[in-house]
């Protein structure tokens, strides 16, 4: 337990749930490292696909941006709002369950979920992908570097929201703080006419396909992926610590405003400084914020403190996950939907079943996928534009319900859910072979684990569920038995507290031998249990127990056992049945190799049989 | 349990014990293996000792195998006797505990087992080293290979001797019937000077060296490896039905006959046919046997037969191993000094234990070995030597014991001890910097392993031990607590029990939340109790149990629990406390992942705390 308590700190009281609570300025870092690291690959992606235009593509690029900046926009009017009707868990699950039912909430749960474990894989590949292609020596340890960051920022949030919330507080403001600076300066030195692009567009070759409508939806599917993450605040406001709306608002607004722009900053900026996309498995290859980056501030430590926050920001985008999945595994676990273990706060109140599950399920994407970012990002956003629609969706029954009063908010959401709604049609018709199939594919079969799930434990509670009024029918003392060897202490002390239990008690020796040496050893333990028990009870006037040799031919004890067990039962119809196994103590867990752990077997085996008048008592034994 | 009976066979009952004996048909392929396939590396490796005195070497082989016959007859001769003394089982470790004393049976039994492990990685090793050299292309799955072989013969010891010795027996008389017909007709072809060696001596170099004393006793070392494995037949008596000792005798007697003519004949042809050592690191390398076979027979079918069942015999003469490792750790572990479980036979009346064991420890050391023979091999024959010496002393003592009349085969014994320990002595010699230091080193090891085994079962069964007249101090029922969550099927069933087995009984109620929350759950749960049981209750004039709270402030249930069952226990001093646990039963191990299993988890806990009057009741329940 000492090791348990260096690694994951002391075990918190109930009373301090409300101390392990985040503010705003913590919450930006807890629940927007998603959000606002997918602006570095989100608008990488646009201008990816514009490519074909060649130096066109500038152009266009702020066409594509531009409505990804108002849906953005609409968004977060739109999570304002859920955040207020909901403030104690705004998550689209919650919002989808209390307005469109059990099966809209489902949907969106495993939208989530499956957005939730693929935004692990892509952040931290993404993350290790940039450092890799910054340090190129470290390219055969890809996957080994995930892995290792997805064990720290796994055992961070084993530990704790608030914890975890301050050890990415530092790259997340240093992300911000130089991007937006970055962002500012350059704006500023192109209004003065002082810009000048030092790195001349690299790859912008001769444009190979005039724009087309097609490209540039594809474009702005592609980048959609920078909204990824921005759903968070409304599932995370259980979080926040009193006002929770207030703190949940200025996250929300912090992230969102930063998010808008830095999009629109790029935008600009790709315009005065003719930054574009380059094919990154080519030499020489550099990230449009590298570019960004570069062009304004110079090769300095500016850029290497920017580029260094980058990174960091990437690589722990992947907490955002491990903050909402657990939370949102909770909310569905109460509902019966998901088993039981995903409710249960552990010793630092975190829902850890969801953490351990994420790290395991992050973990195995990324070695089936190599830690390569390329494979996984196609998956992504259609999880999460499926959320956003759910929730708006919601949100717009909700309104309607609370009547006209609030017809503007109804209005918002609505716009809100119709624009999620295109998106959505969008990115799956742009992905869908690329990869968007086989999350298409997954949300359903999530589905139908959570509803399987569901019908098991009502199936369950059905089945335990009483209503008649408690009645005795018998109150007889049951037949013990007890499991007997040989005479020591340890079945001393059994066949006492058999005697207090019940006047009828049985000594079951079992004979594992066959031939004459049965009969020997038969006789001998009786002789003994004669001589060593039952006279010495006979004499104090107690009836003594009885001995009954067990034959065990096949040599495993349970067979005969539950065999005896089942003839006493038939024997005592209505009183019950307890077997007392004494039990020895192990004090150290090498001692378990030294001992062939009969008992434990045996009550096993027993537990298993479960008969309807059987209990099952050990008595453990130490010195 | 269907696959198990598919891969290991039915469960067999004790009388079946008697079918599972062996005759001595079965008897030579199952404990002759490893005697008869040190043939093939006994004399090569004295041999590859003689290298340096070049085309003499052949002059010399005669006067290094002679003596090992002569040992080889020895040993026989005392075998014999040791059978006849010790029908049930003669090993080494039961001779010297009846005669030396327990200190000296260990030693040989530590020097036994080690043995037997390294044979298990010897024998595997060179035949697969064997396989490989003939099929090169095999080369890279050396160890791949001699995992499968050690997988294979532990499945088939697992089974059980009877079907192992047959399908061993094909192999084993294979190889008889090529060499001895191999043998003989080239002695004939000799005699009658039909002879002409067709390979002449490839790699005899000009001499480097004289014939020295200390090169021929390397040279014996190094051959007394062909008669690891006599010992075998003495270790295995009880595996033989009646009549044991002329099935034991016949065995021992085709054991070591064939080895005798096989080391004699190779011996006779290597002068005739001009046979020598070749380096195995060099291309071309012909193994002795290969050359023998290859000069009497030609490069026929009966060549490659015969070479085949060389292959098998190497592969196979682990089985060996198999057959009297676990026998001799069931005479150890009934003694105490090693753990009970290698005493227990399992479904197949096999010591499955052992089998186990050695088939790890054998696998360890082809890991750590990389499957190379020639790093093993030094360490060889030690452990072999100790046993003979350890036996034939033991042996010696006995016939003193047994009077005058027995001086011929005092003598025998004496003869066999004396010559054993020079052997020894200078095997030791001869191999210490090469490996046999660290056998020298394993032994005390092992011993002191087994004597800290047996000091704890000696102090566990001075604590256990009584011999007082048993008397029972108090009648009165315990005080039964039932662990409650809420009512339910399970739960009025334990309080059922629960009231059979005492009239105070207590409902413990745990309650996990904190704050407010506490004081409604506490609340809203007594009024249950008390409308649906206690009144139901009172009303057909039984005292109904109480109810009472017990708070869990950190969410974990097993502190609060003990703390109230040892609150209980102070406040009624004599009478025993027992703690019924509710228990579901599952049906299928997927339920497993949808139960947080938290009545196992506190019965284990209890168990772990044993307190003095402690019991630990499960009322397991199904529908």
């Amino acid at each position: 337990m000492k090791m348990l308590d260096f690694f994951l700190g002391r075990r918190l009281a109930n009373r301090e749930q409300q101390e392990q609570k985040i503010g705003w300025f913590e919450g930006v870092p807890a629940m927007g490292l998603d959000g606002l690291g997918s602006s570095s690959y989100g608008p990488e992606a646009a201008l990816t696909v514009l490519v074909p235009l060649g130096a066109a593509s500038i152009a266009w690029i702020g066409w594509v941006i531009a409505p990804i900046i108002l849906l953005l926009a609409i968004l977060y009017l739109s999570y304002r709002q859920t955040i207020v009707a909901y403030p104690n868990n705004g998550g689209a699950y919650t919002v989808a369950k209390e307005n469109l039912g059990s099966t809209a909430a489902l949907l969106a749960a495993a939208a989530l979920m499956i957005d939730y474990v693929l935004n692990v894989a892509v952040g931290i590949s993404a993350g290790v992908g940039a450092l890799t292609s910054s340090v190129p020596a470290l390219q055969p340890w890809t996957l080994t570097l995930c892995l290792l960051v997805l064990a720290v920022v796994a055992l961070a949030n084993l530990r704790g929201t608030r914890e975890a919330g301050w050890l990415f507080a530092l790259p997340t403001y240093l992300f911000l703080a130089s991007f937006l600076g970055l962002t500012g300066w350059g704006l500023l030195r192109l209004l003065t006419g002082r810009a000048d692009p030092v790195l001349s567009p690299p790859t912008l070759h001769q444009a190979v396909a005039g724009a087309s409508l097609w490209l540039l939806l594809r474009a702005f599917a592609a980048g959609c992926t920078a909204m990824t993450g921005v759903e968070a605040v409304s599932n995370g406001v259980g979080a926040f610590r009193e006002p929770v709306v207030g703190h949940a608002h200025r996250t929300l607004t912090v992230i969102c405003a930063a998010l808008g722009l830095l999009l629109a900053g790029i935008a600009a900026l790709a315009h005065g400084y003719h930054l574009g996309a380059m094919d990154q498995t080519q030499p020489g290859y550099q990230s449009v914020l590298s570019q960004l980056a570069g062009a304004v501030a110079g090769r300095g430590a500016v850029y290497y403190v920017s580029m260094a926050s980058v990174l960091a920001v990437l690589c722990l985008s992947a907490n955002t996950s491990f903050v909402g999945f657990p939370r949102l595994c909770r909310l569905v676990a109460l509902d019966d939907y998901l088993p039981r273990a995903f409710a249960v706060a552990d010793r630092r109140l975190v829902f850890s079943a969801g953490v351990i599950f994420l790290t395991v399920t992050g973990g195995g994407l990324l070695i089936l996928f190599g830690g390569i970012t390329d494979r996984l990002i196609p998956l992504f956003a259609v999880g999460a534009f499926l959320t956003f629609t759910m929730s708006q969706a919601g949100m717009v029954a909700h309104w309607r319900r609370e009547g006209r009063r609030h017809w503007h908010r109804l209005a918002i959401n609505a716009v809100g859910a119709a624009t999620t709604i295109v998106a959505l049609v969008i990115i799956v018709a742009a992905k869908f072979v690329d990869g968007a199939w086989i999350v298409i594919f997954a949300i359903p079969a999530t589905m139908s684990l959570l509803f399987a799930t569901h019908r098991y434990y009502a199936r369950l509670n059905r089945r335990l569920e009483t209503t008649a009024p408690f009645r005795i029918q018998e109150t007889q003392p049951p037949t013990v038995l007890v499991a007997y060897e040989a005479r020591n202490r340890m079945t001393d002390r059994a066949l006492r507290f058999a005697m207090t239990l019940s006047p009828d008690v049985i000594a079951v020796h079992l004979v594992r031998l066959g031939g004459p040496e049965q009969k020997e050893d038969i006789a001998a333990t009786k002789a003994a249990f004669d001589r060593d028990i039952c006279c010495p009870m006979r004499e104090t006037g107690v009836t003594p127990p009885r001995l009954v040799a067990v034959p065990a031919p096949y040599r495993e004890i349970q067979g005969p056992i539950l065999d005896f067990v089942d003839k006493i039962d038939a024997e005592t119809p209505g009183r019950s049945v307890a077997i007392l196994i004494p039990e020895l103590v192990l004090r150290h867990w090498w001692e378990r190799l030294l001992h062939s752990r009969r008992a434990a077997r045996l009550r096993t085996a027993l537990l298993a049989h479960a008969g309807p008048r059987l209990m099952v008592v050990s008595s453990p034994w130490r010195d």
